[in-house]
């Protein structure tokens, strides 16, 4: 990794840099996909997933007897850990449900507020190298706890145009409503415009690779919502010596084994301690099945030492981390003055690892610095608030002049009106 | 008004549609501006000004002896109006503060999500024939409630370079930070990037014309986040012969007269009260300063006819308008049902005006369907939530082993790794 020692203000730009991938070479294709699978339907998906994955099958909604022979194909271990997991994420995420707001703003002036379910919801699971059933979980169990009525999952076929079986499983267990084995730009259009089989969606979840997230943003404009711009995933670790230097190299490598673009930082209240993380990195890396990727990412890392708190903390809040460990004697002064983060783990037995599988907290976080606006997944993301208002007479008594005169200046004299008819019936 | 009886379902598709405004043809010259605001600044803020608004003032944040000033200008009657408004507004959104969620997911697994403020947003309200005090309300009572730390306003100048008396009371009441005389797209650019004047914001937030709708939706690809999609603005009334025809005649032409595009329905359970309603309207255009824009607007509404409150609760959920007035004997069964809208108002006293200005409630709302999937501004549109989890030698102990087995399943060894790490330091 990079060292830097107590860089400069004038100096952060660069560290707090990220990579900028310009997708606007790839907009033209996406563009084609979307058009095409809005005047053809299937017929376009179906050829998409011929061209792309190089797979002819027909797209059709996975039957019940494939979900139970896959389950039959999972070990019991495995499925304990994955109901432990799902557990933990039903009880984090039913705890953020939240009451209605009701409040009597004057008297006979009563305004509330309730959440509803988004009817229809999408999720993406990429394919590639490993089946991401943690980000099923992720997704499907506070859609499910939300009360959406349509879950539906689109997720790449592999060589043989199967789903893994432990996405069918996964799917399954949380109340998945329909699958399709249709991946890449394709099943974000079928899931915006709706095909004969694959059902539209009035927002869609989940992470992808550029062509997937080209796909979610030009999906926008097509009176769909989504969870979140994307990026390459990111975690930033503040440590003193009072941190266990190879728990924070094992914590370094899990996220630099994503990929080659995953954006790894230490930020360091002790330079001894920088030290001995690079020795326990050099000797942990060697042991990974995924070294060369994470070798890669830990090429273009970072470790920043500073000397006081309050410029660590300065830092931190300017990057805005998705994933931020604090493993310092003062945690306490870490945590209350944070502002930007995604999901934060906190002392030397709280790997990332947790909460991206099996605490109970959300893995889809905001990356690219947008923790400065974006929360990440959570149950509210699968609602909308919607408010209601009722006013009795005494009420409308109480606040009508108000909204006379207010209306009157800003020129609106029916709204005005509106008011004026009522008060007037209620004079006579 | 446009009449339909008991349409059947298969020709819904026209009574649910939107005007589709394509905003293509507007695109480059919003890249042009973002693209030289970016580069040059203040110095192009200004060209924008001169060029657009023929307006050859400098960009100055609003000195507070012009905002004394324009209080001064303000009648006693208008500022007690404007308080009366701020108090309502103030108490409905700060009673949708929400406190940490807490939970022990397993025995030492500790998650908690908290909200944080977006540090810096920007609100835009636009110019044009009268000062809409009444949305910079909206906008700049929440961002102070939430604590976002910089809240940021841009407006247009009128004739004169000045920004109405009535604004800069508002604002200065609500507490905003700073106050620009930039409208159009070159403030929208100027928020996004920030200037030497006008500083970048998070989030930016505000209604506008078409030019205002695309540059918001470009600076979506600046690491900005946007309040939602704007569209004309909406109400859908149900009705039965329990609703006054007059006051209900008095709402449709309060949404009318926003201008030509306003979308007004009336949805009724009875053919007599359309009757009454139409004739009522008949009446009362004649009188208003805005008539020949509400003319227009009616001349593209409808009035529908159902015969049964389940015919019309499903059109109504399936066109999910922006305002929503129920008027109707049963309403528990239209509130309970209800799925998609974004601010509702029940009964014969409380017109929409009221929600408009004055009875607490947002009038920042989705149009366009966008119900379907968004809120209306509400206090957490100008917060984050972040998760925390704190993991202690025996919570690591009981989720470690199923974190091993899902990281290993998912071929990602040094997550796996990054709890093995832990789990054996514990056996020793």
């Amino acid at each position: 990794m990079n060292r830097y020692l107590q860089p400069k203000k004038e100096d952060w730009d660069v560290l707090l840099k990220r990579p900028t991938a310009t997708y606007a070479a790839i907009e033209p294709l996406v563009f084609e996909v979307f058009d095409r699978v809005q005047k053809e339907g299937d017929v376009a998906v179906n050829a998409y997933t011929q061209k792309f994955d190089k797979i002819s099958t027909k797209v059709k909604a996975i039957a019940p007897t494939d979900i139970l022979a896959a389950e039959a194909n999972i070990s019991e271990a495995l499925k304990t850990a994955i109901k432990l997991a799902k557990e933990n994420i039903v009880c984090f995420h039913k705890a953020q449900k939240t009451a209605p707001v009701k409040v009597e703003t004057q008297p006979g002036v009563h305004c509330w507020q309730e959440k509803r379910p988004i009817e229809k919801v999408g999720l993406y699971i990429p394919g590639g190298s490993a089946p991401l059933f943690s980000t099923l979980l992720m997704l499907a169990i506070p859609a499910k706890l939300a009360g959406c009525r349509e879950i539906v999952l689109c997720t790449p076929p592999d060589a043989a145009g199967k789903i893994p079986d432990v996405i069918l499983y996964t799917a399954s267990l949380c109340g998945v409503d329909q699958i399709f084995a249709v991946g890449g730009i394709q099943a974000i259009a079928a899931m915006t415009f709706g095909t004969e089989t694959i059902p539209g969606v009035y927002k869609i979840f989940g992470p992808g690779n550029q062509f997937v997230t080209v796909a979610k943003q030009v999906a926008t404009r097509y009176q769909v919502a989504i969870d979140m711009p994307a990026g390459p995933s990111e975690l930033l670790i503040v440590a003193d010596d009072s941190a266990n230097p190879e728990f924070i190299a094992s914590d370094l490598l899990s996220q630099a084994e994503h990929g080659p673009d995953s954006q790894v930082l230490l930020v360091s209240l002790s330079e001894g301690l920088m030290e001995k993380v690079q020795l326990a990195i050099d000797v942990q890396l060697q042991a990974l099945p995924r070294k060369d990727i994470a070798a890669q990412a830990l090429a273009n890392s970072k470790m920043i030492y500073f000397s006081s708190d309050a410029e660590a903390i300065t830092f931190i809040n300017a990057y805005g981390p998705e994933h931020y460990i604090v493993c310092v004697k003062n945690e306490d002064k870490y945590l209350t003055q944070l502002v930007n983060a995604g999901s934060v783990f906190i002392g030397n037995y709280t790997p990332e690892s947790a909460g991206d599988y099996a605490s109970g907290t959300n893995h889809t976080l905001p990356t690219n610095g947008y923790s400065k606006q974006y929360s990440g997944v959570n149950l509210d993301s699968f609602l909308k608030a919607i408010t209601f208002q009722k006013i009795d007479e005494k009420g409308i008594q109480k606040i009508g002049p108000a909204i006379e005169l207010m209306a009157a200046a800003e020129g609106l004299e029916a709204h005005k009106n509106a008011v004026s008819l009522r008060l007037n019936s209620l004079k006579k």
